[in-house]
């Protein structure tokens, strides 16, 4: 019984369907599929907006293709540090630009605030002797679990916006977000400033469906060239398309996510005084104790430490495909810790 | 009626039940999965040696990343100029590798020759102001469907280990030149001194599966995490080598490769005076004339143009899922041309 | 009367007249000059070791050259957040490297401290997610003119070589940090563990004469290639030579970065409580509120506002060719700040 | 008596005399200074028509930043074969501009000539899987010594600008193809369609004075960042910049250019048949046999070998200080080596 990563899932019936319907005949390569340019009308029709899309082989390839394209090898790009950008994917930003720095702020849930963000701006200087502020970075849902509300996005973007930096959001949990919120794909994209996304899908019943979302489509600019150079440019890009398509036309994206979420409060709800802030999407943060974790994993539970060394913290993480019956199992053992 | 590229086929039923297995229940991510931890062995009997297998997205990553980790950023790498990695990839190898320089040279067939390389390595300096001799790559088959023999291979990679020069294989179409020369694995790549591998899956009835393989472990270095920093770590790794492990255990590879090769063959033979070089795996390149190739669009067969513009010439490529009946039609079609 | 920087000043006539020496009759380009030859001797006479020194043009260009010959791109480097290499190099280590990441830390007086590292050194994971550990870098007399301690260096190089990093210094003051310690240049170099030294010489008399030395001779590796590739090959590299041999052979460095700090120990003396922290080397932090500077500056004195916009902050520079007279002036002037 | 290079050569007084003036006393750093501000005028003046200027330390830095500035990584950039972008500065454009590609084309005397660059350029095909041509280079003078006319670079230039490419010239030794050619610094550079010059002076008389000339102000983009980046903001700009002011303020670049074209010219006369091509500007090449080689350098004459080992090829390269007391021996002995 797995809790430790929603990359751990199978791929939902509804996106292997469609991986089944691609299938039928002979198609033309890298893009030029019949599915992959349908993706710019579904995703339109999703965030009801124009938008330009363009899917990857990873969530760490839509982020730094992404970040290369908005910034200069000389770019600052403002992020919290324990964005996955920052703590998960090996330098990938600086490779794919030529050396952008990230600077790595503080904030509650791994969350970015305005106040924070303010003060880290306003002590750039402009000279040519510093890296040059370019963009800010957020994540939807955090890699603590959080989610970030429209205003906040907002308020974040205005800042950005008002010095010239561009925003994007790392999408990878972002269905995660959209059912938490119950609010529509625009309200916390590009309604709130957003001007580039990482969509991600893998994480929520894809087998790899990643895409950059561009809302504003100046900013494509030579995306193409950089995602081929980067041999993201699938040959069979319409395997990949025909998932996405299937996920944001069919409402699988809320079904998955809302599983995933619902067992995650569940399992919040079960850990008691363990728990470690709140349930927001599919992320459960606890302390245990080193001996409380050794009993669950004793029982066949498995799940990541979290924190430092001997803190007792772990983080379970759900998914669209969570057995009830295991999750059931998971409560009752997490509810034993407490009341032995 | 396609004939434009092997990577227009689709997936093979014997892969697609290979992600079908793999998707029974969740499993680790990122490589900690047991198909992808089943690849060293799989690989290591294909090739009748220990070998280091490591799964990426594409054959461009593929290629990229096997340069970049052996070569350093003021390196030379000597390929003949119609080499994908030269004209197809968008300047991935530069990239990766933060500037190599690509030496192009020439070659009938797309074929580099061991005088023509020897020339090239003898006219270089070992002096700081240039570039370093660092590598030759070569294609099998090639971008002209030609066959590189085993002595072939062994003469250009005697002259490169002699300067003490790496050489890397780009094997995106290695199964038809096995198929074509009827021999091992082992015979066309470290037995003729090939150092590393990209070997491809994906144009020959895979989804999307491609993959770097190390021939000598002390070359592996820091692939691992240069592949993780160009988002070429899969999260869901598993569908890949799944896919992998099906393609070499089980002959897949060899009665695709045969498929497509036998059917190129026979319109080859269609082709008559019309044909250009000979066949010898799954390309056919032909001059049949701009009304020539007008005729043969009209009655529904699609492919490529090749060469200069009005020249006359098309390329047409064979997959694993080419159908008998059109492509009796089309020798049929190619027959009539030359009789009308 | 100008207190901005030491890269203000004038070249001193022992520099100046070395270049003239070095003018009298064709010679050898590209650093195959008899003085270029000569550098390894000299440096290593000074330094008490064997070494290997490399001129190039800037000092920027010496810290970011030897950090991408010591890290991979990959790579994290641990500085402090007001290091040059941080805060006024435009991120030229991340270009030079092809994209390493500045970890950023704190510590007083610009200087790392050994809890302060090994917290940082501590919370690093070695999975391929992240980036590597693989230096650190100080900075002698640091940015905010404090002078590092042996004890105090070989605190931080024994953490660092326990997890096998290399140590950079950046010596683009190391002059006056010999001169206020009253030590030998191995004592704060190979002799604390550092591994290689940016030797900046400009600052302290020079026109140009900034070098790269290496105190194990593994360490150079393929540094000469990067060098010419980053055009600081110089063409007539005898100039930068042979001042770098008149600066080390001829106690030039202790009799300019002599003058130096003892004019700006008078100028600290001169402020009375608006000193901050203490004058080690020949840098001043004073605190004289708006109204204090703009007084000086009405007298003519010349200097850089420093701390945030409004904190009445700022700093003197001292140099070797500081006028006696001038200082006077700017003493009398600054105590009269305090006695109106 | 050396005719290796004109990098051999000394500091003209003129130059040397112009840092001088330069260190009367503490002026700002990075090019705040006055003679730095001058340049902007200065070469207006000397260019006929509105430029921005910046030194840089080197040729190759000069060359490989105007590149990196012009062109984007993935950008295809084309230059004879024998350039020094391509075949002296070990990759410095792939380094800077983060991985553009050179094509190298061929041309008697290292000229590139129209009709070669246009098929070149027609052969380029527009899609996302190539390098994207973005630029021509071109040296004046040549490698090979020889002087491109303004009709002959019009030809290049226009064919670039059709097609939106940029033109960058190497102008190493523009002095002394303005010599050769009498005509003014506008007619072969912007008024014959170059967009960018690297401009050298350090090869006619300068200690390290290189600039990079944009005549069109829109492509300065962030050269200056770029710049700094690398390395190549010199924190004592003056000296440099004093340099470039009294070199084309005074006839400096023509007294000296004058003189290295004359003896060029009177040591190619006194090699009879051994001369190949014609003598242009400041290089001769001859074919003496090996073994008039070595009776050249018996008698005290050095120089560089050229071409294959045992071509029995050679290369002079006169300069601004070369005695012509040497010259007259030196044509002594080229003379007794055909009459015996």
């Amino acid at each position: 019984m797995r809790f430790c990563s929603d990359n751990n899932a199978t791929v939902c019936p509804g996106l292997l369907g469609a991986i089944h319907e691609a299938n039928a005949r002979a198609t033309p390569s890298y893009g030029d599929d019949c599915w992959t340019q349908a993706l710019g009308e579904a995703f339109g029709r999703f965030f009801d907006a124009p938008v330009a899309v363009f899917p990857v082989a990873t969530g760490t390839a839509a982020n730094a293709l992404a970040l290369a394209t908005l910034v200069p090898p000389y770019g600052a790009v403002y992020a919290h540090g324990e964005a996955h950008v920052v703590s998960g994917e090996c330098g990938a930003p600086e490779f794919f630009s030529g050396g952008l720095r990230l600077v790595s702020l503080t904030g509650a849930g791994a969350k970015l605030d305005a106040p924070t963000l303010e003060r880290a701006l306003e002590s750039m200087s402009p000279s040519v002797h510093t890296v040059q502020p370019a963009a800010v970075t957020i994540t939807q849902t955090t890699e603590l679990g959080q989610v970030y509300r429209p205003a906040e996005i907002a308020a974040l973007t205005r800042l950005a916006h008002a010095r010239r930096l561009y925003v994007h959001m790392d999408g990878a949990r972002i269905a995660n977000a959209l059912v938490a919120l119950g609010c529509s794909p625009a309200e916390i994209t590009w309604q709130a400033g957003v001007d580039v996304l990482s969509f991600g899908a893998t994480k929520n019943g894809g087998l790899a469906a990643e895409a950059v979302v561009f809302f504003r489509p100046e900013l494509v600019r030579d995306f193409e060239l950089r995602r081929k150079r980067a041999g993201h440019l699938l040959s069979k890009a319409r395997y990949a398309s025909a998932q996405l398509l299937a996920y944001v036309a069919n409402d699988v994206w809320r079904r998955n996510a809302a599983h995933a979420n619902a067992v995650a409060k569940q399992i919040g709800d079960a850990c008691g005084t363990a728990l470690l802030g709140t349930v927001e999407s599919n992320q459960v943060f606890v302390r245990l104790g080193e001996s409380g974790k050794a009993r669950l994993r004793a029982e066949g539970f498995e799940f990541y430490d979290w924190g430092a060394n001997g803190s007792g913290e772990a983080r379970f993480v759900t998914s669209w495909d969570q057995d009830p019956a295991d999750v059931a199992s998971f409560c009752r053992a997490l509810k034993a810790l407490q009341h032995p």
